[in-house]
């Protein structure tokens, strides 16, 4: 009926990126186009306090048996309001941690490939099945607590918390997370928060030399006039000797943005990163990136993006010089 | 165009499960959180008389190489009004056989999963290539008639018929089926179907020990007032020194289930459900199962889902106790 | 917000077929029913000059690990008006070649499958990542200018130019492809275009016995009257001793197919057509096909059809003679 297609909305983004990184060690360089990531929205308004929120992704262009993408439900949930101040979340969402996880859209961010930080310690993009309780504790000051599936990462990926990603795929929830963020807005183009998260086991109780883990991030986004600056840094802790063992009881990063917009449509960018998946190992594991570039927006939902990485490691297998191209929009 | 847009609509229905169960016998427990189905539906008015009907579907939430879920096209069929009464799809469409089977939304029936009892005999959710003669004979009593592929089992698989899906993707097309039903809906608040089906050959002819296979299903739907009843009946016959040698000559089940509505959004239930896909053997292969549970709708749209289960097999591997919690909506 | 909705605008075709092939050699008959493609369109206005295309396809019903179908973006491209005769496409988008690459929903052309000519020699259905120029050269006469990704294939595959595809997916960028095409459609009814592709390195670098690579295609259709007509020629020469040593230095195909509509709904159609992946070598490689049917509109949008073909070839193994029935819509 009308009035029924009239509360169902769709809307999408995309975004294609060529690469052209050589490695510096004795690994492949990246010559590469890939339509990384298109994805749909699907939301509904069942009533004035009760709506449907999803995304689904087609990663890297094409899914099936013996091919690169897959296809991913990145969101599902149902928002229940309890009142104008606070509400619940329940299905599958975004975990409340970082900058990048919850608005990933590219006309949002500087540079083609969402930045390695928050890619590889937080990390982004992150979703889990469960409750989540948000709302506004004072103007300008919200809060979010949410019970969610847990991480289920391995030896045989040396603990990388990315690794862990069970995706709500049939997830082990032998052992749940649970998260807060305080989130503080109350001055227009200034947004300040913290993110605290407790795994019960990230191993679902699979392997008994590791147990708990704790993620702490917190982050600023300011954005006065022309002006512009990001900053981020998230680190984990992992209990047990396993993840010692290998220097990834300790993963983290943190990263330096400022951006100036020269005109309405052009924002030129430059960042400084640096990442270590085993910083509790006395090997010098960490990756530093040095990124600059360029967005234009044709209009403020599509983009065109350049930027140049200069990226240096101790193993340099793990460095990737080079420059990228991104085509992306929203709608 | 304008014209076009409002010709096309969009909805869909999804659900969450968390299943917390114990294997009485040696297998392994299921301890699980999975967006089992994301599911999308496109539907398009060609003229008063032609119009598609089409459903997508995201399984365990991730589809691609090496990972569990699937997408699947489930619905996709045009169908034109011979009159007011009378009318033919052609397409992809589901069987007309029981319950569940076209009507499976989350808010439509009670208990987090789907039954055993449709699951693993009808097979739902089963759905064919093919054309269709629909209609109404009486004010009340309408017919189906299929010509549709068929399935494709085999000795591999103990003949199981869920096995036997080809989901017509580039489906074995040697031997086809043919399904009738009635239905009886004369009276508000209350269903009364039987459904009749001839498998021509259930191997496509791959396996010479077994041919031929007859479905005959029987089920009823009744709500009146607060109280709530269904009960189906489905037995499988397959032909051939194969299936009898494993005793899948016959599979059968069938269910019971009383529920009341405590409140308008409230509803109670409990189930007996009995199946056996080897119920011609001399070996006790069946399973049983006792279901109690509550659903409580957020909204008509939008629901919440518990149950515990406990159920009975000879073979302990096949039995699973314990718990469900779902969420689920439909728009 | 309802700005947005009105601009945003979802489409699509599907196609389900019916082969019933006998193989005239040693190999496998094929009579199977499959729903081959079910496709989604996803368009967006974000303002009057610039806009969204995409086409996102499941093709064999079902995808996932082990599965026969995939789902593939087609297309995704940002298109922005130069003004109102000029225009460029930024993205992922269908390659300007043929009829059938940019056209192919199932009520827009006669026979049940795309025919062999298009499939194996352009290869259709064939999408790039890159940019492309188009416009209006005089009224009526239009050309198109694209730098795209290019083709990798290889010696293993006989150097078939179908094989290259790479599909946008983590796509080897070694290698660029340059396109160009004129179209001229001044008299109503009529079209006659020609393109001309230049590949860098058919197999990115990957093979030194191969190189560069050119593909020329012109055709022609015309409808005057209930008179139909379509003619394609397409050939391939590919450098290097590589695609020499397996006469796969030329690849090349053609067809004709008149047409006549006996009503507005019913037309009937012949098509004779050759095609031949190693036309440079000495053994007689080539397949010729002799097709004839009938296409049966319930709708403009809505498509039965009907074809018988009967195939020769010097390899019988490559010859399939039999009918093929389908249903196909667009909206």
């Amino acid at each position: 009926s009308a009035a029924q297609e009239s509360k169902t909305s769709i809307g999408g983004y995309g975004e294609l990126h060529y690469n052209n990184l050589q490695n510096q060690g004795s690994g492949a360089d990246k010559d590469e186009i890939d339509f990384h990531r298109f994805v749909l929205f699907f939301n509904h308004e069942f009533n004035d306090r009760l709506r449907l929120f999803s995304e689904l992704e087609l990663e890297h262009s094409i899914s099936g048996d013996g091919q690169n993408g897959e296809v991913e439900l990145e969101q599902a949930y149902i928002q229940y309001d309890f009142n104008d101040k606070h509400r619940v979340n329940a299905g599958l969402f975004l975990v409340p941690v970082g900058l990048l996880n919850e608005t990933h859209e590219p006309n949002t961010f500087y540079g083609v490939e969402r930045n390695n930080v928050e890619k590889n310690i937080i990390p982004t993009t992150w979703w889990e099945g469960g409750v989540m309780f948000s709302g506004e504790l004072a103007p300008g000051f919200s809060y979010d607590a949410a019970m969610t599936s847990g991480l289920n990462t391995s030896a045989s990926n040396d603990y990388s918390v990315r690794s862990g990603r069970q995706k709500v795929s049939e997830a082990d929830a032998s052992d749940f997370a649970y998260t807060g963020r305080l989130k503080w807005t109350a001055i227009p183009g200034i947004e300040v928060a913290t993110s605290l998260q407790y795994q019960e086991d990230i191993t679902q109780g699979n392997d008994h030399d590791a147990g708990s883990a704790v993620l702490w991030e917190a982050h600023t986004a300011i954005q006065q006039g022309n002006f512009g600056f990001r900053a981020l840094y998230a680190t984990w802790h992992l209990e047990g000797d396993g993840p010692q063992s290998v220097g990834a009881d300790k993963q983290m990063g943190w990263y330096l943005e400022p951006s100036y917009k020269l005109t309405d449509a052009i924002g030129i960018f430059t960042r400084y990163s640096l990442w270590d998946n085993q910083a509790g190992s006395s090997v010098d594991s960490e990756v530093r990136s040095w990124d600059l570039g360029v967005n234009w927006w044709l209009d403020p939902q599509v983009v065109v993006k350049f930027d140049y990485q200069d990226q240096d490691a101790e193993n340099e297998d793990d460095e990737f010089d080079g420059f990228n191209v991104g085509v992306g929009y929203q709608f």
